[in-house]
């Protein structure tokens, strides 16, 4: 039956990994998939999905922090809108990831939840959730 | 059915970021499949996917340089053949990229494109796709 | 018919590079799965999943090198569990990734292999296999 659900959400901040996991597994349900996959894609070239620890914010902001100093903002490079950084790091840490559906829900780690990284916000963002039976 | 394609491209350079969305979407639709996923996956330890702004080129450009400086080369590395730095950023953008199928072509953002991204070129390489209907 | 496969590992080191391509292969052989797709999944926050280098075991030394710079330790990160490096390492390379299946096997290029990435060990680590017909 095909089709794929559209997420929108707001960032905060220039800088901002947003859980979505409940967001996700809400679609998981509403599909009706018992088993299978489901692939969580951002629509951006400068936000993209990780998959982290859910659990002490600090993690998060330590992200933050860790992705900016290995790819600093740069006053050389070329491209005139002055975010290759986000370009960067949105390719770093991918535009998407995919996780097993069992039993009608994702399947993660304990500590493991969805995350949205804004690289160039504060931006209304699209993620595209598509969960297929298989 | 099974069967996936398998792509070839020449890249330029020692580092080249080159544009392989419309290959792709060629495959997509010469597969008949009309909503899926289609997995794009680089079949080489040096030379990864990624999917990133398809319009400035400085981009491209600004991301080659942007890696060269995250993961730079170093004359302490182990592996003889000297591409240490090649693998490093091969793993950190990652080998493949997964993309929504809908109404048998993919689902991108107005920005975004998939690339083939040559860490230690010029070479020939090859990119297997596969589309599957779900 | 649904359903996944739960591999578990002993990982020797804090930063380890573990090589499970023959682990992941006998699972599909085990799912009687001819041609479609083998998601490989870790399923924790400081340990990811690469493809990469199956032949010199220096590219394994020189790829914990040179991630242990990009994302190094640092005594100003927050999160009190000292190992926001070790999260970073994982999203860089990412928690998963995404095979072609083909005639029973994966596909994978002369020198792919698949690798656990340890990133805060040594541990028992879990990694969740689905393979699906498509």
């Amino acid at each position: 039956m095909g089709g794929y659900t559209t997420l929108e959400f707001e960032t905060r901040d220039s800088q901002h990994i947003l859980d979505i996991t409940s967001d996700v597994r809400k679609v998981v349900r509403d599909s009706g998939v018992s088993d299978g996959l489901c692939l969580i894609f951002s629509m951006h070239t400068t936000a993209g999905i990780t998959i982290n620890e859910n659990a002490d914010p600090d993690v998060k902001t330590d992200m933050i922090s860790g992705l900016s100093r290995a790819f600093p903002e740069r006053s050389d490079y070329r491209h005139m809108e002055g975010n290759s950084h986000s370009h960067l790091r949105t390719s770093c840490v991918g535009p998407s990831q995919t996780v097993i559906v069992s039993d009608g829900d994702l399947v993660l780690g304990t500590w493991q939840g969805v995350f949205l990284c804004e690289f160039d916000g504060p931006r209304r963002r699209r993620v595209a959730v598509k969960v297929c039976e298989m």
